[in-house]
């Protein structure tokens, strides 16, 4: 955090040769405004960062500790999930850069691993950033399963404040993943509809009618994209936009539970779209069909 | 990573004084199913996850490095944004837990620090996860402000790729936060907007004609929602839920960008709802109505 804000200029030769690390593509001569060349000066303008087209300059950068190690967390890149946090030396960093699977250092070990290589719950790596101080990086990745070796799937299950608070005592016997809104929200879905399944709690729910009576559903789901609409047809205020298109969110959400869909299954339709511009593609497709 | 996967059962007393660190209502007698009691008699079935209501034993239970440290992540709860790494020592954990604002220890002053203290940009947690080693801990919270000093709204900036890749290299020069699939929609629907605004690029595309011509805008919504419905009306495939979903979140996307509403307020408002079972209260209320 409290990382220098020195402006930073640098001079970068391309090496012809030293490129163990990069897989085919990532790595190669470079290209500023169409023009090809092969000295980049980077100027980075509000912040420390800069431009480092080498791969040993890259993780000379890093701000390795006293024990040449940083901190990597991964996390899914659909969801946004934390899923597990472990150390890494300039080889594993090397290493996950080449492979695309995450890879750490194991401090008991004193060896590389890569998560995955016995589970086959690999993390396979679309990105990787550095923080401001240059010694936090974060795995951006799809993971092929659950994370953690307790088969959850992610490491995160424990939460402090169920364990301190009495009043969700019940809920402290089962694991609960550390969740951002839309995944909390899908999971109360979750837990609704396998109430509906096994009905001992007769507590009925807005969400559990809806769950049940699909045409109520389908219905409410119309309405809510007409609401959202109207926001902009009839010029309504922005917190009116956000309410309407949260019912939206929460109607389409429920759907998706009727049907088994993941929000995360979603995403990723909407990742693999957009990495090929593929609804521009579609939709251009669609217009001249 | 590597835990033991031991089953852990232990007996807690509560302790009648020793409560320095917790807020009012988080901390009391504990309930299991309407039974008040003072002892809890825990088990973790398939983890490791043991019940800890006292905070002395819960902040004995992380496994403190030799250095009296654990590595702290804070994670943004709507969007899951990692915000910032750092680390803490037991006096951080429990000032964290009992102000409720992100607390770390600063290796290089040896002292504690609270994010926002100088900035005012402090993260006001809402739930703490430790993960299955007990190293690692996820401060889950909602950011007053960009949490970088910078100015970034997170830490993570600079991507590895972009610096390697010179496929990629006119986006270097800007700073590109580390992104989960919605927040990377959302920021290159802005980024159309922003062309929109400034056509020097003349490049057309479906995302631009939407952001213009809200009557098409207007239609799609409703025509992807009805699509998304029939997937259920009509028993459709999963994947064609999946897919009509994407559809439905991309043009709802695009409205939001028009009213510049950020998906970040959605699902503040939806966590809102959902923390006081909102949904559900406000549909009840409109069906008395």
């Amino acid at each position: 955090m409290a990382a220098s804000s020195l402006h930073c200029f640098q001079l970068v030769k391309f090496p012809s040769g030293s490129r163990p690390f990069f897989p085919a593509g990532s790595y190669g001569g470079c290209r500023i405004k169409n023009k090809s060349c092969h000295l980049v000066f980077a100027s980075a303008k509000k912040t420390d960062q800069c431009l480092f087209t080498d791969s040993k300059t890259l993780l000379d950068s890093v701000k390795w500790d006293e024990k040449g190690l940083a901190v990597a967390i991964a996390q899914n890149v659909d969801t946004g999930d934390i899923l597990m946090q472990g150390f890494i030396n300039r080889d594993a960093l090397a290493t996950t850069i080449s492979s695309r699977k995450a890879t750490f250092y194991s401090r008991s070990r004193s060896t590389l691993w890569t998560k995955g290589e016995t589970s086959s719950n690999f993390i396979n790596i679309l990105d990787i950033f550095i923080d401001c101080d240059r010694d936090s990086i974060i795995y951006l990745g799809k993971p092929d399963g659950p994370t953690c070796h307790t088969g959850a799937e992610t490491c995160y299950y424990t939460s402090v404040f169920d364990q301190l608070n009495d009043q969700q005592l019940q809920q402290v016997e089962e694991n609960k993943l550390a969740r951002t809104t839309l995944y909390s929200l899908e999971s109360t879905i979750a837990q609704r509809k396998a109430e509906v399944a096994a009905p001992r709690d007769g507590k009925s729910s807005w969400t559990k009618r809806l769950l049940v009576e699909h045409n109520l559903l389908c219905s409410k789901i119309r309405e809510e994209a007409d609401e959202l609409c109207r926001t902009l047809e009839e010029n309504e205020d922005n917190s009116r936009t956000a309410s309407e298109m949260g019912d939206v969110l929460y109607h389409a959400m429920v759907l998706l539970a009727v049907k088994d869909v993941k929000i995360e299954d979603v995403l990723e339709v909407l990742r693999r779209r957009f990495s090929r511009s593929g609804i521009e593609e579609k939709r251009s497709r669609k217009a001249q069909g």
